[in-house]
């Protein structure tokens, strides 16, 4: 038994977190923590049950959860996760931190895109970026994890591999992406009122997103040169679930390009290549780790439109940090991981 | 044209108001206070477009009101109506208050309801419930009217005239209302955010909704006795509506039951008694300001079933308020109050 | 290793079978039979993914399913499930019913309510109703089991137990009752397509619904004597989920019977009685098989009222066959079934 | 007081026709027909209230209808319009047409589209485009409308100044639409019922939607040249409501092509272009007829992006053939339409 802790856990990634883990068959959760809920029950909070049902949530004290567990995940807004992480690691913990803090190599996109000194470059340089598709191997080694935006993972599954391959163009990349409301977190904001939700469609930081420097940063790894994305985020009326769609320019066939793809997710227990012609649904990945796509192209007009979704709270969260914790600790990738959406 | 002013207009029924007024043929909003908006334009507001988008947000300021409007709608929270309506009325505007500050006659209940100590008990005596399908020839002559609350309005017009000519038992009468989220008014609460309320159900003030008291108050006036009533508040995941389920017990046949309430009823343009057999739906009376009802028994049980909807923020709110307003005015009833549901 | 075949597997019961078997660790999935998708892969359907996503649905023969499994859900319409049944049982499978078929003793208030001849009734006497809280040494030992309808599997776990031990009059017992939409699965018509049910809310079968005769013979058997319940069930836009607010007259102290009801229960793994003043939600129960509820009383107007939710998917349907599925099995009753609720 | 008939009234289309004309002051509703509800009165059929509530539907009969009507809507399906315009169009009657059939002057992109012969060129050659902002001197002297789709209302409005000012590069446009459920129609299929589109988001038709060629029919109408448009059609789980999010490069400051726009529909009552930095939400157009979009600029990366929303069956389709019935009848153009928004 692995046994972990999870810092910032009254939000929903960390709610999530307690969620998934509860059926795990390798991991106990020792140590949950909350300023704001120091003192609760689990079960009073939301009424949560089941395994975890009884623990208590603590103010974090790095020295007490470090004596009763192995790693630790970080559930912390941008810039409270770096010196947390350094406590952590001199202790032999391993680190999955969900924040932007180790996302990013470079720390002048970082320090301009969240307005925010990184205190320790040289664990950002470290840390390995947590899309365990593309970083496994790294993963496997590493003691601190930045584990990825939402957005951007279910746009990197898809583009990474075309990339690396050649099969689009380098330009003209256009990411329009629409979000359940559960990533924008638990926010108690008239803009997040259910009145003001339901039955309305909205955009949001068009051009301002933090999540386009993540992106750029990982696809311009593996095409070796700078891609620049136009990135629209957009606000669904649904709790769970992103949906991005992706306009490109194939440079092969479709079957080609179709046939690639299939073949190098072959062995990836949460990415599915939908078969040409199949529309993917939020609905078929919800609860569950998966993220699928699938390829079409307007032939006549020369485009390829690539569909892609993930649970933004699963394989967009907690569930990509559980599968990252999995290849940490030398377990079987998809241990414990939920793969049967609960459809309706 | 009648100038009306619009105070406390910053939240849902404020903006309901202006949304309904703005196709009112013979009403002309002159001022809309909001200590919050104060120096925003509507436009700026929700997105308002139409006949008011240009109004400005102004700081409440009774003299300036007075000036400028011969009759006042007063969206305050309970207990912060009583001094405005004071001297609006002074002033010889025609004060209708969508708070309970008004819908009382018993000032002890009031008091030990809300928490507030009533300030002007000879204005409450003089208040009109403005419930105009029963107190429509008191309306007609008032300066002050107590709007009714969302949910007492959507269980009286079904249950006065019931009580009135003694067609029900006057015990065991049991209310199982269910409303959508617009009911709690603009509140940045987690409690009302999206992710906690969609796919969700829940009950509140389960046996001590404000209410309650109310209800009973205006029933027992019509029954001759005291009138206790089992009340049951929940929270819908839709913007607008309340559904009230009812159970009584009838004294007479279904057929005469239903044929004396389409009878009381006839001449009311915003209430239908639907055919025997039929069902509301909330999505039948959105947007418009009817109340619709239909009757079931189940005769092997001894039950009567009453089935009764109303969009809260018209029937149940502002567009009752104007039905009042047209009244005091002298206009028809239903002048400018749309009929017509978005049923989509 | 059990291995169990799946009648009916093309709606939402059979779907929520295979979603939760597939994290069931002792459970295979021989079998999935549907006459409208026999040939189709699960993968293809509804995009489902994980352990059963590459079996392929059968017409159904029993004849195969007898060599290849244990057991069998029937997920079928009412009257459908008798002959197969009994087909079944002959080749000593064990006969899990999700039907009506095998629900009621009384077999004429079964064939009046489903306009349905009932060919076995010597099985009907054998079946057990498969309520494990209630039942459950006997269906340790049963081959056939009738699972129990959601609304009723929401209203009996509270109330047998107080009938029992008389903590309840037996008369006026009122169930108003919201159901999620899945509840009446999977049907292409417009009374249930996304634009009649969203931001709607309706009753339906008001004082006519088949689960009134099975709750009331289930309450009389522990009552001692003829039970009559009022109910009136309601549809919910949210997709899973029941909620039962039911009105009783308590015949001891909220404390008493508080505390007798969370003795009764305590040993049972997916019931919970929540702490006085809490209120259930649906959100808390989402896909997993507890049934909540909660006790409040109005003093005043001496009622009762009780609070109880489930998952109409789990609980309601699937779960709980489950649950006997494991009870007839000789495993844990929780086995593999979900307790952590995807609360968001 | 001008005669109106609705030919196809069943579906929402002609429900909201039905529901915006009652509030109009010109315009009565002579004759609704539709085979499938002949006989039945408005009233039964969703609960319809007000003015129009005690219509009756008819069988179509034009030759009543002629005798009865001045003007006539068409809600039918593609193909089914074209003989039925023909016959109302000789009989002098005035004929605005919702289906595609008088959409297109360019009949074999028609027949390629919709796999429909076209029978009247001449009369497709005769009919005006009914986007009253850009063809609102043709729709004057007009007596057959072509009425817009719902996606190219939202599309056009933006896009066609700017390609007549040159304001935008012809190439590389690329359209990301989202729209609500009552777009598909009233339509009784599994994909639409409620528990397959609520919480779930899907794109469809990707590279194939029959609005595509209607779109660059008249983009390049205006550019003087061939316009070809990546679009993308998505679900909403929402009623109503259409967002489309736009792809341009600018080829003038984001400045100068806002002051432009906001020119050019400075007298449109219907368009409002939003200040530069605001975002339009679907609630803002809710049950009006307004055109709302604003424009941003991702300048680092060289990309214009346009919002746009509209209702789609106001706007999209009821409430734009009613602007084009009061310009052809010699109306002002915003003649009893709604402009204040259901925003909750």
């Amino acid at each position: 038994m692995i046994s972990v802790a999870i810092v910032g856990a009254s939000g929903y990634t960390g709610l999530e977190l307690l969620r998934l883990l509860s059926y795990h068959p390798e991991v106990e959760v020792t140590t949950i923590t909350s300023r704001e809920l120091a003192g609760k029950c689990l079960s009073e909070v939301y009424g949560f049950s089941g395994k975890f049902a009884s623990l208590i949530f603590e103010e974090p004290d790095p020295e007490v959860i470090c004596k009763k567990a192995q790693a630790v995940f970080l559930c912390l807004p941008a810039g409270k996760s770096q010196e947390m992480a350094r406590i952590f690691l001199e202790n032999d913990l391993k680190v999955i931190d969900l924040s932007a803090d180790f996302r990013f190599k470079n720390l002048e996109v970082y320090q301009k895109t969240y307005k925010i000194e990184h205190k320790f470059p040289e664990l950002a340089q470290k840390a390995v970026y947590g899309l365990p598709e593309i970083y496994g191997e790294e993963i496997k080694e590493a003691s601190l994890i930045g584990n990825p935006g939402c957005y951007p993972t279910s746009v990197l599954i898809p583009l990474i591999p075309l990339l690396m391959e050649g099969l689009i163009e380098k330009e003209e990349i256009i990411v329009d992406s629409k979000s359940g409301t559960s990533g924008a977190g638990r926010k108690a904001e008239n803009y997040y009122s259910f009145c003001e939700v339901n039955e309305d469609f909205k955009a949001y930081k068009v051009a301002d997103h933090r999540h386009t420097p993540e992106m750029e940063e990982k696809l311009s790894q593996f095409a070796g040169t700078s891609i620049r994305l136009i990135f629209t985020p957009h606000l669904l009326p649904v709790n769970r679930g992103i949906f991005s769609t992706i306009y490109v320019k194939f440079r092969a066939s479709l079957n080609r390009v179709y046939e690639y793809l299939r073949d190098f997710y072959k062995d990836k227990p949460f990415v599915e290549v939908l078969s040409l012609g199949r529309y993917p649904r939020i609905s078929e990945v919800r609860g569950t780790n998966f993220c699928k796509f699938s390829l079409f192209e307007d032939k006549e007009r020369g485009r390829g439109i690539i569909l892609s979704v993930i649970d933004n709270l699963v394989k967009g969260a907690s569930g990509q940090a559980i599968q990252n914790l999995n290849l940490i600790m030398g377990l079987p990738e998809d241990l414990g991981l939920p793969k049967s959406p609960l459809f309706v």
